[in-house]
């Protein structure tokens, strides 16, 4: 479905957005008449943060988080943890682990997860960097934080590997149930380990 | 949920892109996400595209459609037959008719239907000016093709009895669209076939 909707300008904004993910150009002409009925102010507003984002946002060169400066604001935060690095997947789970207000140190981002699959070999990802910091910035922990998928635990050995003969903790997310799932919706293997795994019920009580 | 992403532009971005009907701050944030992976031409290709199409798409004089210049691509298309109008409620409308390629003549965007409820009565409406044309333009039929409610056979109503003492005939697309529905969401093929088989609105006061 290729129509035009007799405006050169209208169909580009429509080409536009439908080439976001997600959008098809159903959704993106109903985005664009959105923009026509308000306030000419709210359009420039949103195409503006748009282009400022994208070209004034680059990457920490320290964790590899997005920042607006060559060190990002985490990084830059005297108030936190430096000594605790969490290992993440990318940009989107720095948000997700802020989100829980649970880690008060740095990150590292890896920019993904060793997939063969997918063509990504260690050398893709920013695990060289991350020894690098462990030997140089008196790191005392990292906090491995990638999903618990095949890639993760692959990605997660690899690191270990490369982190063991320097004196540093690895820890890793705890495993096992949800909080507010139904018991009976747990997968097999989680609720498994999560027996062979179980905390002294004491445990809980500080958390 | 108020969290910021420890950058003022991302947060701006995202604050932005969720003003737009059906994106939540979870979708923004992921499109965000997804143009700072993209290279920077995208992005600016998209904020320019928003803010241009705002800027300078106006609406036409003639008949209300959106338009590039004072006068719109369908009124100035001397290929199309000016002397069959065809009557819709929004913009988009004119984009769904134009669709079924059934429709050869101009348009008469009214922008909106009477709706006492909602406040809008028929001098809120391009209901005037649809006269005023129908008296000067030599315009023979006025099709209405206004969404199959109450509130679009009042607004319907209200048209025939205005142009009822000039020499135009007015018919209404054929009600093989289903009742109760909004006009945006009736297939092409069906829309199309209502086009043809348009009918005296004089015959539907029997039904």
């Amino acid at each position: 479905m290729n129509q035009t909707f007799n405006s050169r300008l209208l169909d580009t904004a429509v080409a536009e957005l439908s080439k976001l993910p997600g959008i098809g150009r159903k959704t993106a002409l109903r985005l664009a008449l959105h923009l026509l009925r308000r306030d000419p102010e709210e359009a420039e507003a949103l195409g503006h943060a748009i282009i400022d984002m994208r070209s004034n946002i680059c990457y920490c060169s320290r964790c590899h988080n997005i920042s607006e400066s060559p060190v990002c604001a985490i990084c830059s935060d005297s108030s936190r943890d430096a000594s605790t690095v969490c290992v993440v997947e990318n940009v989107k789970d720095v948000i997700t682990v802020e989100a829980t207000r649970e880690h008060r140190g740095l990150y590292h981002v890896l920019g993904g997860v060793i997939s063969p699959l997918d063509g990504v070999s260690p050398s893709d990802l920013e695990i060289d960097s991350l020894v690098k910091r462990v030997r140089n910035e008196g790191i005392r922990e990292v906090i491995l934080a990638l999903s618990p998928t095949m890639e993760g635990d692959t990605t997660n050995y690899y690191i270990f590997r490369k982190l063991a003969p320097l004196d540093v903790e690895i820890t890793i997310l705890a495993r096992g149930v949800s909080i507010g799932n139904e018991l009976e919706y747990t997968d097999e293997l989680t609720l498994g380990r999560s027996i062979l795994n179980r905390i002294p019920f004491r445990d809980t009580f500080s958390s």
